[in-house]
């Protein structure tokens, strides 16, 4: 396994700013990293997955040490075939620990030499989730210090059309 | 802005003795309360706005200082409009912080004037939450020592119905 | 009331290794100990209430002292009508003890001489949960470490299916 | 080992309404309870270990099935010696449910047949610690409603002769 | 009861910029405002009750609706004999919810006409405490970002002369 | 700064199974690790800084990639002068959060450049502290499942000593 690969996961409906300075973070600490996108059906995104990873890939631009990249199936198995031996999660001081820990020590478990390793996200995103992003944005809200623009613009759309 | 129009927000469905233990300490501390019952059609409530607000109007009475109101979209534009400048929210001992943290900040972060202010609900009433009331009503249990008596009425019809 | 028989109530959806730690700990405790399946159709579970009895029955075998029941309704009606004084539950380091504590001053509300037992589950099941399992063997994994041989069986004989 | 014996164990120095709630509460459940009372040197207790226990049996009274006894050493030890099997404890909505789980899950590594049982203390008392309770005495307040009568004219005297 | 004067109690060792955004939104929801400094010999503060007040007059300096003053005894007999009818106490994301609840609820079994009404700290203070600021001043740190001017000076003054 | 190198800072008294696991996780996915044994004068420890470091070096033998050391004054000055640019921390399931996420969101407030890694401890070892080993050893319990085997000697040797 290469050393200082790690992908960082979720479903990213849209990236917001807290993702952005894990990702910030993470690429100062380790050779390289893969945002990998789950296509994740049962939560009924908002955007594609296609359109998911478009705005990610805009809003971040080009980096030498990063890969955006979709992923289905077990994470452990994309870790794995990635030749990453490490989860990057973003830890905010307002988050749900007890889901994080249970999906670190259940990853461990379905493959020992997967580690999570976790990040503080800067307090200043601490609260910000893509759940209450989407419910401003629907309500009409200005959701400009949430995410990057790009995401805003493309979040307003969709809600407009709807 | 005006100092003590405090606005308390919720779908009230329905209206908890929780609730109302909440409504009776902020109107001792403000000089006027506002009721806003949210219309949360995304929570698919059991009752319609008109009968959430007709629960919360009966069991209450007519008070000099409170009103009870409907509104839809985002919470600090009402606030705004109603040219109230708090939020007011119980907490209870057992009760969802990090929802509660998430929601005042990103409050706050859209209108920086936007206050929430949280006062303890009394410890016999802290573990009360409308989803298990009805879910105890819909299996036929007695609701009468957790919502005020027309609600309680309301349950009961509503699922011998169904 | 009969002192020690206890009940040990939930969706089993399929029972996991983190339930039958529970379930030994407590048949070392008491005299008799009741497995009671709730129906819950408002999960939607995977497996229907006889698969889950089933899957239980085979996975524990058959004890002196055990018992496996369907139940539906509410919960402290059918401690009263099997004549049993407690409710146990497992608490794990990694769970939702809000929710715990909810249900169980709820029960106590509902009726006053209806007690629950906590045991701690071992930790290393400690972040196990039925969802996640599910979860795991819907993408194809192997989910033997976390439910008995019959259980894991059944869920990829169900996924398979699907 | 006899089924139904279990040990209440603490410092209660002195004994609160809540931990009364708890041993009521354990009597009805168990064949036989022992409330163990540490000598707990390293908290500088503000009663001797004699007047703890004598407080105890006083408000407690005599009963059947109860013993209150004092210990030092490690619980396990103490648990082993007294052939019972199981620790009693009381979970309060506002505790310290990681110092609880690190114990239970401590004396279980110690000695596995050492099981800890949690039961629910009434919300009414949920909030009440030795702690506050001694505190608020120190300063002259009224402690009535936080320990049984004998408790509170002991720490009044104490705490006028200082 | 005057509505409208609120209590600010803490011990203030030294004042920090978290409790001046407390007190800066207090001002602003309430009419009056003290605040009241506890005397605290059992936490055995760095600086003496006069120096604490002291300090946290030339960082606030004088405002119409402001009062710092010292106390000791009962928090609800201070309140009490200075007419207000509620206390203040800020929230942080990181802070200690169990001990706030417990000293509310507390405070509202000793008195209940005493409500406690809790706000948010702005998240870039949320972590700061008096506790490891002291710390890091001893440490030959600098905590101009945690306190006001002049208590970064006191600090580092008495920290020198130790 | 040199990539990959992190700092796993403590005071180890002594140092535990957990803190040996979360060492192993970092070796692998580190470049170089460094033990840093804090001086901490004002928690007292059991043992000696000089011991504490020896009983490290004893435990974990010698590796190419790590080094132990002891360090007082600032940790970020300390990470500053080994050129390192993160700290590494176990969480445990069973941990403070708080004081963790406080320490972390303080240090990066002191240098924005120091960056803080959380790994998971294994859960097994997820309740163990040093605080409970050492009451335990002194009350003459057996503490080999918690420390390494030289530990458990040295704990021995200074409690039958006292």
């Amino acid at each position: 396994m290469a050393k200082g690969i790690v992908v960082y996961p979720g479903t990213f409906d849209p990236i917001t700013l807290g993702h952005i300075d894990v990702i910030e973070r993470g690429l100062k600490l380790f050779d390289h990293l893969i945002i990998a996108v789950a296509s994740s059906p049962a939560k009924t995104p908002l955007f594609t997955i296609e359109e998911r990873v478009e705005i990610i890939k805009e809003a971040i631009g080009s980096r030498k040490n990063l890969d955006v990249e979709r992923f289905s199936g077990l994470l452990v198995d994309y870790i794995h075939k990635r030749r990453a031996n490490a989860i990057l999660r973003g830890l905010r001081v307002v988050s749900d620990f007890e889901y994080e820990f249970q999906m670190a020590l259940t990853n461990r478990k379905l493959d020992p030499r997967v580690e999570t390793i976790f990040l503080m996200t800067a307090e200043r995103y601490s609260y910000i989730s893509s759940r209450f992003i989407k419910e401003i944005s629907r309500l009409g809200g200005n959701v400009d210090c949430f995410v990057p623009e790009n995401a805003a613009k493309k979040l307003k759309e969709r809600y407009r059309a709807t």
